[in-house]
């Protein structure tokens, strides 16, 4: 078997198999890099529909290629790379939709595979830690929100909190965590306490703005330094304008140029699972924001495996 | 304080605030019939946004008038009619949503005033009935799914199921109880087995093409009596032409025309309460579908208090 | 010069100029029956947008073709036909733009062609009337609502009231005139009493479906007998399932077939003029109503030359 | 291996790979029936982007379940059937398109399956009469269009003309077909006079509402009568108001409703191979018109295995 | 009575009543800041819709929260906020319209309140002026077009007039005016003559982009100064793949980003009125143009209150 | 006769006849500047729909205006510029297509008129050059894409070809070629030797990012020389939140406030003839696309006359 995209000069892209960029489907153990889809949004507080984004995000990955223009590498030459279809979270129970992400990870890393995961709402990346840590990791996480909230109508589960819960529960080194592109206003002053508290490094967006990708880029790679790494990339970093999709958009976001050239400098870090998470397409009409989602999908796989 | 809508001559339909039907802001206490908004879809299996069904129908409900042209008759002038608000319930936790429901209109029916309920996903039937009756109601139930399934995913509480539970909790007794519209393709030839084996009567689309809305809303008749009686209005019993907004939309259903019809035969009844449900602005991008829900909104008004 | 539509086997739809069925410019003393846009929508009480209604149905007229596939014949093998452009009516004053109508329709008279116009909203036809009666005529009325109220804010020329206009200042017989299709709620009991004193005969739409097409048609044909006969078509008198692309959708209303069976049954009489109004691009995001506008206009087109 | 859909009680409809309802990837030589999707629109003479249509109506094919409600039966418990692929026709050359779509029918044929073709445009129903007929068939034909033209700019090849080269190529036995839905302008009077004359039946709109289902279909089926027989559904025969996602929409068109009722008196034919063509996404916003093709394919299932 | 908006954390953001940024509704003498919606669009020439934007801007503005992450504080904790409703323009007739508005808006200045105003078309902010100012006053201009055209369609009161007008009313001091982002092709080079000859400081895009926000807002500053001073955020400034949602973008515009520096560079003037324009939901498909809006406008009572 | 726009201040932009910039119909012999549109996208190999292209340009560019407002100079008053329509290329026969748009084009030339053409996907360059070159030209060529592939399913005259087809064919001196905004994944890593090897010289987004706008203009002016050159601007050059109405959108392209610049800054080059493709409206619900396309249409006119 070999783990190519379809040739798309042979097979149209718009004909065949709707997997993630038109990779073979595969079991975990057979793969190096797992590609995971977590169609969950039971975590959602606000406007539902994540639960769409990896079958969205599948359909337009077929507009992605095999080899990266600036490195001419192409990560399928490297690793081998797999669509291992989706977790079947139940969206009617967010408890028991942990649990089964969070087996279906560990299952994974028991493969020996490293997940490659899209959502689904934010919550998913707690069960992903849980899944595939087996002790604290740095974090380098993309958002408009700290999402280290403690709580929405009194529920701890939610998307807006899975880094507080990871960090409770010692999934996360909040040491080893930076948060790029934070913006937009908040409903309480001490809506960042508990990060600052627990020594995440708060990149807000003017801070960003002003020191500008390679300054920013440098700072998170020398916090989160050579050990296990994980990335976390909301779509919703990116400004409306370029992702549209997503269930709390905050206006004056980061560019996808901004995007591209952050995550290129992940390149050489030891990330240990990766996910993109928050494209909802019923808020999608254009299908930019999951076209969007399948290209910085892309860029991570070659980033992690460059 | 008066009862009546805005003046639209008066009033531009865009201008003002987005109340049901532009009516008074009111208490449960200070009205007759009590429209309330569930903005809550946490019992959907597949395509969610119903949590925001009250406010899109809020919105179109502004093209509404006041007077029935059949009638010659306006509801506002017989009874006092408001929106009373929304039920806060969590989209986090299904449950707990479950019992606000409840509670909230336990205390509609302890203020005097008969509910008149917009979803939201057809799970909120259940805590509706749950808050309103004493005994078991007969129930007149339009939709295209019978929601007579015990389970998804394991779980028993969700908008595949409200009938069950209501009649497994004695809320409903299934022999005064009819559905009408049903249709679609079925998991399992048995899916229909509890609710024929409980005695509820099912009108399939196709015998209801074959004997007409008189006919059919004539056995409604006989079959819930003089009884207390609750409508279940589920816009998906509508033709997805008519209706397109909605979760699970099923082929070949009933016309505006038909559905219009049916309700004013509803009139004389001794109805304890309606619900209008399942209406999904995410996927409604023209607003027809709140723009029907609405009007039949005001259908439902007039036959209750005709 | 020959007035055919380009020859679509020839010259592809999505190429060549926009005109009215892909028909020559023209001058109304060139033609005999004048196609005339009325990009105006400035007695719009609510949702505005008819201005962009004859550019969008000149788009979709493309798809129409030349010969009838009922009676075999073509309309522009038997008249000439043009597209004679549009009014140039200020959407910035309402009142002097009824009098840029209106002169300009006088000019279409004097020219010998008689006027097929599209809107725009329903205020057009009063100056259409002004311009092209020289003395009380018959009106066929396709319509959801009578358009025969006094005022809105005040105001009393807009698209809720050009019929009243009109009988008041005696361009339409109100015993030769009929409305078709009339429903939904009223903002006052009194709103057709004014219709009604007048002598309009009003076909509501429940009698319409209990009746058939044939025989309102019937008694529509004697109404207006053999005098001179206005044809005025509201696309709102169609469902929003056909129609959603209009200003004040109705729920409840005529299918497509219908319309094109009742527009049929107009030949032979002596129609001095026609428009269809209402449609509003803004509002019709698939084009269907703009097509289905379209396609009415060349019904109305074979009617008219039958 | 089992030829059954994922479950839907257990497998969110949301989640897992798209396949035409659900089922399992095969071949032809694996199953008695084969889902083919043909993502082909190099025939299209006006708007384009039914290449798209498998894919979508895949995804659509989501909501559809296991069991007919009429019959209560399951064709899946029937006869094996699979998701067996797309063809993958050149969308810049059209004639070797022709040629792969013929090559691939014609493997399906030797496979010893029957074909359930999902378009495409109208113009591949003539290579899979050429891939799996050996003599001439056949054929009921729903459709908006003839589609018996000559050529288009000079053109023979392209979806106005299948059947009028089929005929020419002897794969249909015109004396055995049927037309049914045809309406709508065309370009010349004489445009039916090459179906009229090959003895094709065409039972236009209006005929068919003055009949209804039921004599039309008998009809249908005596034509037939027990030879081998095609089924060529193109989505245009529906109205625009259920079906607006197709390129060459006709106003005044038959409903889903008569669609089911038609398919369903398919049962006991001797149905050889059977299309539905035309669904074209990009002019779908709303995903109606895919997911009524992909109601409608289950229908067509049903009544070839029933 | 406390003026806070509805906490988030306890109030789902899609329940509620729909206020702008979910606050009471107030009279103007109950607050400090008076929001008011003005849905009138009868100055509009050529796409039409702005009507509908204070109806649409509230209900994104359920989605903007309580603190400025900036600078840590909440003006609903320094001043009484309140949505004190709509002014009743009729849209039929905008001199009256005009009138109506320039009442209300005295009123507010009467009762004490600051005006946030939010439009509706630009044409509003000559009555707006016309209500709150006693003298001239000075001019922060946020805009693509200069509006300071003498008239269309011979009509001198409409959305490309208000400043022009203004400042022949002497409700403005053109020498404290500044007007920032102007751009796009103009109908004749004479265009910005009365601008330029009445004092007005104009910044071309080109400038902007080449000097910078923090130069320009200094500019801007020195030029108002400390007297009496209004801001006018016409939407379109912005470019429209920002803000899509408006009656005449013109590409090339400034970033949301640059939006909110510059708003925020507004603080410590002495600003004594400011609206938000041209927003228009029909053209807004994904919302994203009125929650740009709606986040602007909370930028703006933070510096109005900063 | 005058080559004037309509005056938008008479006539409003939703009214009059869709040509390109209000401008009359014209011959090429009668005009110095021939805007032409070429709807054809039968090289399209993904997405199509660009054949819509010209027509939906029109509509937009009712929204451009008569003068340059940096320059002060309105092309119009220098030269005669026409909507000389549009070449009726067959969507069936890409071959023949290719003909026939060379043959239009030659007529041009001979005409004595420089073209501006509008696609339509990219292939219709190679026809173009091909009409209007007599010996091979310079180019400067915005795109995400070289468009120097070899083939395509075996097909060799696609929208991925036009380039390496015209260099092979003599058209184009490779030496006086510049490539701008190249960028996203290639299939292999050979994809641009084809171009290099020719001497093209390939400007990727990342250099341009970080050399800036002037800097890469220069060079592209050099590069070209004083001899004569063309221009070819595919939309997708743009950052898909300027345009996302394109078949083949790349993440990360440039802004139009950085296409505004490098086309002003084609101004004194001699050019021969322009471009602008791929504008999809199928693909841009808001209509934007076709706005960005007609304003950068307006932005090469001026270049070209100033």
């Amino acid at each position: 078997m070999t783990y190519q995209p379809l040739d798309s000069g042979a097979f149209p892209r718009f004909a065949g198999p709707s997997t993630f960029m038109r990779l073979p489907q595969a079991r975990p153990d057979q793969v190096d890099i797992a590609l995971v889809g977590i169609p969950f949004d039971g975590g959602t507080t606000n406007r539902p529909g994540a639960r769409h984004g990896p079958r969205e995000i599948r359909n337009q990955s077929s507009l992605v290629r095999r080899v990266h223009h600036v490195t001419g590498i192409s990560p399928f030459d490297r690793v081998r790379v797999g669509d291992c279809g989706d977790v079947l979270a139940s969206p009617l129970d967010p408890a028991k939709a942990i649990e089964t992400i969070a087996e279906f990870f560990a299952d994974v890393r028991k493969a020996g595979a490293r997940p490659l995961a899209v959502g689904g709402d934010h919550l998913v990346t707690l069960p992903i830690l849980r899944g595939i840590t087996t002790s604290p990791v740095g974090v380098i996480h993309f958002d408009a929100h700290s999402d280290t909230y403690d709580s929405f109508f009194g529920n701890r589960y939610n998307h807006g909190t899975p880094f507080r819960r990871a960090i409770e529960e010692g999934l996360i080194d909040p040491k080893r965590m930076i948060q790029i592109g934070i913006r937009g206003a908040i409903s309480d002053a001490q809506n960042y306490d508990f990060a600052r508290e627990a020594g995440i490094r708060i990149v807000f967006i003017e801070e960003f703005m002003q020191r500008g990708v390679g300054a920013v880029m440098e700072e998170a790679r020398n916090i989160v330094g050579s050990g296990p790494t994980y990335v976390s990339f909301d779509i919703d970093v990116l400004d409306p304008s370029f992702a549209p999709g997503t269930g709390t958009p905050e206006i004056g976001g980061i560019s996808t140029r901004e995007a591209q050239e952050m995550i290129r400098m992940l390149a050489g870090l030891d990330i240990v699972g990766a996910d993109l998470v928050e494209v909802s397409p019923l808020l999608d009409s254009s299908g930019v924001t999951a076209l969007t989602g399948a290209t910085l999908l892309f860029e991570l796989l070659c980033a992690i495996t460059g």
